[in-house]
C-alpha cells in the first residue's frame, strides 16, 4: 500500500529533554524544565490532568525548582546561556513573568541549598566575594534581607541540607569529586562538628536528609568502595550504617516523613536501581522502574514517588509511583521512531593493559542499516560514566549505519572509589591505555575493521579524543571534539573559580607536574593530528572555555591539517536550544558521512 | 513580600492554538494539530496518557486528520505557508515523515472528503483541471488509481459525504455563501436528485450525514431564517423536519451509529450550543459546555463526544463528554495571567440607521488599566460574526488599557439568513453604516470619547477600516488594516479561481455595478485618508492577495500618508507561525502606543 520514507535525521533531533522538576505541596502541579518549545522553559501540569502549560517563559535551562508551600511563588535558578552563573528568580505561583530575587546583575552563582517549612527563608550558597571557597547565606524573602551562615575556607563548600527547625546545617568541603567531607553545624552555638569519622581521610560524603530535628542520615563511602547510607543522632554523636550494599553505591536517599519511608537509589555499572526502606523492613526492597537511569527523585507529601530518568531507548520522561505500579506522566519521545527501530546497547567487558576489566555500551546498528563504521566515545567527566541513558545523537548516527562504543575507563563512576580515584593526577596515560585496549578489542573481536573507526567525545571525552587523535593518529578516519580540553595547563587556569581548589588533585599541579602534564596535554601532539577534524564550542562555557578550542584549531590550521569549526554563541558547556542542538548533529553527521569509506 | 512584574505583552502571546484533531478508532490516540513548539504540527495524544508527543513535524497548518481505522497510516492535508494549495499527506500509524499521496508537486487543491470503512478508498475533491467549478474523484489506496465521480458544473461542487456502502454522495453545489443546493448522487444508476425541495430558492444546505444505507440527515435553511435537520428516506424520497429551533441555527451534526444519538452544534447570535437527541426524546437535549464557541465536535465509536473550542477568555481547547461531565484533555492557558484578569465580552445592543438592532462585543478595559482608548473592530467574513472566541490579540491590547469594540453588523452569521444576506452586493454601504452608527453610539453612551477611537480590521475587516479610514476619517486616531481589501474590481479577479463563480453573487458584477463597486472601494477616498497608517499583509495570501495591499501603501505614500507596511513571506490569509503572530502583535501594539493620546 502507502510505502513510507524511512526515518531522517531530523525526526532524531525532535526530542525533547526534560531537566529538572518539583510538585506543588498539595500534589495539584508539576512543574517541569523542559524544551518543548525549541528552548528551555518552565511548564505546568495539573494533575490528574496531564497536559503541560508554558509556566514561566525564561528561555534558559534550570538549575532547580522549588514551589512555596503557600502557594505565593515559585523559585527557579537559571543562568545565562550556558555561563553557569546562576541566579535565583521568584515566579509569581500562577506562573508568568519573574523576578530575580538573588544575582541580579551579577556575574556570580547562587546556587539553592534549602526553603523553610514556612516558605520564608532561602538557603543559598553564593560565590559572591568568595569565588574559591563560596559563602552560605539564609535569605529572608519577607524582609528581602540575607544573613550569613559560613564564610568558605580551605575548600568550597556547600549546604547540604538545614534541619526542620533550622538550628543544624550540614555542610560538605569539597577537596575534590572523591574527597568531600561533612560537617554538621549548630547555629545555636556557631560551632561545627565533623560528621565524617575522619575528615583527613579521602572518601567522600555526598548527601544528607534530617529525619527529625535530632536525627539524620547521610551517605558516605567513608572506608567502603561504595556509597551507603549513615544514620546518626545528634546530641549522642551515635551513628550507625542503615544501608549498605555489596557492589551498588547510593547516589541519593529521599524521606517520607509520615510514613517513616525511605527511598534509595543505586547505581552499578550503567544502571541505577530504587529501593524502599521502612521501620519494619530488615533490608532495602527493590522497587523495579521502567527507567534504566534515574536523574532525579521527589517524594511528596502523600508519600507519592515521582522519578525523572531516562533509559537505552526512552528519552527523559517523568514516572509517578502508585503503590508497586509506575505511571507515566510525560510521554518523550522520539517522532516517528519505535523503541524496536532503535538500539539498546550491550552491555560488555574487555580486559585492558593491566588485567583490569572494563565495562563498556556497544550499540551495534541493525543489519540493515550497518554501514560498518563504527564510532569511538570517550565520555565526559572524567569521574561519570556512559551508561543507559537516551541520546539522540546515539541513535540518530546508529540510524544512519553507525556502531557506536563507549567504555567506562577507569575514573569512571559506578565501579567503586578505588576505581574512580584512577584517573586523578593521570588524565592521560590509564585512562588513554583503557580506551586504546578497547579500539583493539574492537579490532581483534571483528566489532570493528582497522580502517573504519571515528572518534568522538565532549568535555573531557574532547580532550580524550584530542589525545587518542595526536597519539594514534592511525586508529582514527576522522575526529570529533565538543569542547574538549586541549591543553591541561590552560585549562588548569581558565576554570571556574571554586574548581580551582581542587584542580591539583584532579588533574595536577602546573609547576610539580609540568612533565606530566606536557605528556598528558593534546596540544603536545599537534604534529602528529594528521586526520580531519571537526571541533565544536559553546562561546560561553565556563567550564571548558572557548580558548581551548580556539587555540588548537588555530594550530592545526596553521600546520595544515583539514579541520572545520563551530562555536555556538549563545550556549556554554552543552546544548540547551533545540537549533543548536540540530545544527551541532547534522554538522557531525555531515562530517561522519564525508570521511565514511565509500 | 515578592512585588511580581505586572504581566507583559509576551505572556499573552505564548498562548498556543488548537486548529484541528481526530480519535483513532480504538480511541486510544488523539492526533491534533498545534503550533505547541512554534510552528503548526501534528501532536499525538495517548488516551488515557495525556502527555502531547510530536507525531509528524510538518511545519504547516493541517485542513484536517484521519485515522485509518486498520491503524496502517493518518492522513492529513497541508498547504505551503498559508497558500491554500493542499495536498493530501499520508503518515506512518505510529507518526514520523508523511508521503504526500494526492498534490504533490502540484499549485492546485485537493480536499479530503471521506474514507471508506475499510480506510481503502479516499473521497476528494480537487480543482485540478476544473479550478473554478471542482471535480470529485475516489482514490483507491492500494490501486494508487484515482476514479472521476464528478464533474462540477455551474458552481463550484463539493462532496459532502459518502453512504457507508458508498453508493450514495452526498454533493452540494455553492452559489454563494448563502445559497447551496444539495444533490444526492446514486453512483449505482450515475444519476442525482435535488436534496433541496427547490433548487431555484435561494438557501443553504450545509451538512449531510448517512445514518443508515437508506436514510440520511441533512442540514438546511431553506423556507427559514435558521438551519435545521431534515431527515430523508432515499427509496420514497420521504423527508420530515427532525430538528428545528426557534432562535439557533444548526451549524454541525454528529451521529453514533450504535446508540442513534444525534449531537447537533447550534449558533445563537455570539454563542454555540450542544445538544443530544435520541430517539425516546421529543425534543433535543441540551448539553452544557465549558465552551462558549465550538470549532470541532467528534463522536467516536463508542459513543464519547470530543469537542474543540474557546471561550472568551480560554484558548482552543479539548474536552470529552463523559456521559454528562466534561473532561478537559488539553490545557491551552495565556501565561501566568488567570480567566479574571482577562475580560469577558459584555454583550451590548445598540439601534442602527434604518432602526435594526445589531449585537456586539463590549471589551471593557479593567479600571486599573483603562487608558481611555477604544479600538473598533469590524471583524472579517463579512458573513461570518465576532463571537466569544478568545484572541490572545484582543486580551493583551485589553491588558495594555484599551477597550475594544465588535460589532456583528449586517451581515453576519448567527443572526438569521435575511441579516446574513444583507451584505451581499452591498459591502461598502449597509455594513459601514452600521458600524457608524455604532461609533456613534460609543460616543454618545460615553464608553469612547470622540478622539480617542483607532479602527483595526483584518480581510474584509481589513476591507472595512480602510474604507472607514477613507470616508469618516475624523473617527480615528490610528488605522491598521490586516490583509484588507482596497479595491473592489482587482480584488474581485484575484480571488481563488473556485470563488469566482460565486462573486457576481456576493459582491458584485465589475460592469453592471461599476459605480456601486468604486463607491465601495476603500482606494477611491485615497484623498481623505490622512490618518496614521498601519498595513499587515501575508505574501502568500491567496483571498486577499498582496496586490491588495501594494497598492493602496504605495498610493499612500505617494500622497504623503503616514503609513507602515509589514509583509510576512511566509505567510497567507492568517498566521500560522508563533514568531510571526509575535511579530505582528508587537508592531500593532507599537503603533497604538505610539498614537495613543498622552
Amino acid at each position: 500500500m502507502i510505502r513510507f520514507p524511512k526515518p531522517t535525521v531530523e525526526q532524531f533531533f525532535q526530542t525533547y529533554n526534560i531537566t529538572n522538576f518539583t510538585i506543588s505541596d498539595d500534589e495539584s502541579r508539576l512543574l517541569f524544565s523542559t524544551n518543548l518549545n525549541g528552548k528551555m522553559n518552565v511548564w505546568g501540569m495539573d494533575l490528574p490532568q496531564r497536559y503541560p502549560y508554558l509556566f514561566a517563559n525564561t528561555e534558559q535551562a534550570c538549575s532547580f525548582l522549588k514551589t512555596d508551600p503557600n502557594k505565593k511563588y515559585v523559585l527557579g535558578g537559571f543562568d545565562t546561556d550556558g555561563d553557569e552563573n546562576y541566579k535565583i528568580v521568584a515566579f509569581p505561583y500562577a506562573g508568568g513573568n519573574g523576578k530575580v530575587i538573588l544575582g541580579e546583575n551579577k556575574k556570580e552563582k547562587y546556587y539553592y541549598a534549602s526553603l523553610s517549612e514556612d516558605g520564608k527563608r532561602l538557603y543559598y550558597i553564593t560565590s559572591e566575594e568568595n569565588p574559591q571557597f563560596l559563602n552560605g547565606f539564609v535569605y529572608d524573602l519577607e524582609k528581602e534581607q540575607s544573613e550569613n551562615l559560613y564564610t568558605g575556607e580551605n575548600a568550597p563548600t556547600f549546604i547540604s541540607t538545614v534541619s526542620q527547625n533550622e538550628n543544624y546545617i550540614v555542610l560538605i568541603q569539597m577537596f575534590a569529586n572523591t574527597y568531600k567531607v561533612g560537617y554538621l553545624k549548630d547555629r545555636t552555638t556557631g560551632k561545627s562538628i565533623c560528621l565524617s569519622q575522619d575528615a583527613k581521610d579521602i572518601h567522600e560524603f555526598n548527601d544528607a536528609i534530617f529525619i527529625s530535628d535530632e536525627e539524620l542520615l547521610f551517605v558516605t563511602n567513608e572506608q567502603s568502595e561504595y556509597n551507603y547510607i549513615v544514620k546518626y543522632h545528634i546530641s549522642t554523636k551515635k551513628r550507625e550504617v542503615l544501608c549498605q550494599f555489596s557492589d551498588e553505591s547510593v547516589t541519593g536517599i529521599q524521606w517520607h516523613k509520615d510514613t517513616k519511608t525511605l527511598y534509595i537509589i543505586t547505581e552499578k555499572g550503567v544502571e541505577d536501581y530504587i529501593y524502599r526502606l521502612q521501620e519494619e523492613d530488615t533490608e532495602p526492597v527493590s522497587v523495579g522502574c521502567p527507567l534504566d537511569t534515574i536523574d532525579m527523585v521527589k517524594v511528596s507529601n502523600s508519600g507519592n514517588v515521582y522519578v525523572l530518568g531516562r533509559g537505552a531507548t526512552q528519552p527523559f520522561n517523568i514516572y509517578r509511583l502508585n503503590d508497586d505500579s509506575w505511571e507515566q506522566l510525560t510521554d518523550n519521545r522520539v517522532l516517528g521512531v519505535t523503541k524496536e527501530q532503535m538500539v539498546d546497547p550491550e552491555v560488555v567487558t574487555y580486559p585492558t593493559f593491566d588485567g583490569k576489566d572494563i565495562e563498556a555500551l556497544w550499540f551495534k546498528a541493525h543489519p540493515e542499516q550497518d554501514n560498518g563504521h563504527v564510532i569511538f566515545w570517550p565520555h565526559g567527566g572524567p569521574q561519570a560514566a556512559e551508561r543507559k541513558m537516551f541520546r539522540a545523537m546515539f541513535q540518530c548516527f546508529i540510524n544512519r549505519g553507525y556502531s557506536i562504543f563507549a567504555p567506562n575507563f577507569r575514573g569512571s563512576t559506578g565501579y567503586g572509589a578505588t576505581f574512580k580515584k584512577l584517573v586523578e593526577q593521570d588524565w592521560g596515560e590509564g585512562p588513554r591505555l583503557d580506551c586504546v585496549a578497547g579500539i583493539e578489542w574492537l579490532f581483534s573481536t571483528g566489532k570493528c575493521k582497522r580502517d573504519r573507526l571515528f572518534v568522538l567525545g565532549g568535555s573531557y571525552g574532547g580532550y580524550m579524543t584530542l589525545l587518542l587523535a595526536g597519539r594514534h593518529p592511525e586508529y582514527f578516519r576522522g575526529v570529533i571534539d565538543i569542547f574538549g580540553v586541549s591543553n591541561l595547563f590552560t585549562f588548569i587556569n581558565s576554570v571556574p573559580e571554586h574548581w580551582k581548589p581542587i584542580m591539583e588533585r584532579w588533574v595536577g599541579d602546573p609547576e610539580r607536574d609540568k612533565e606530566r602534564l606536557e605528556k598528558d596535554s593534546p596540544i603536545t601532539y599537534l604534529s602528529t593530528m594528521t586526520k580531519p577534524m571537526l571541533v565544536i564550542q559553546g562561546a560561553n562555557d565556563p567550564r571548558v572555555v572557548k580558548e581551548e578550542s580556539d587555540q588548537i584549531v588555530h594550530a592545526l590550521k596553521k600546520q595544515g591539517t583539514e579541520v572545520d569549526y563551530l562555536v555556538l554563541e549563545d550556549e556554554g558547556h552543552g546544548f540547551s536550544k533545540k537549533e543548536n542542538e540540530i545544527a551541532v548533529y547534522k554538522k557531525i553527521l555531515d562530517f561522519l558521512q564525508t570521511h565514511t569509506s565509500k
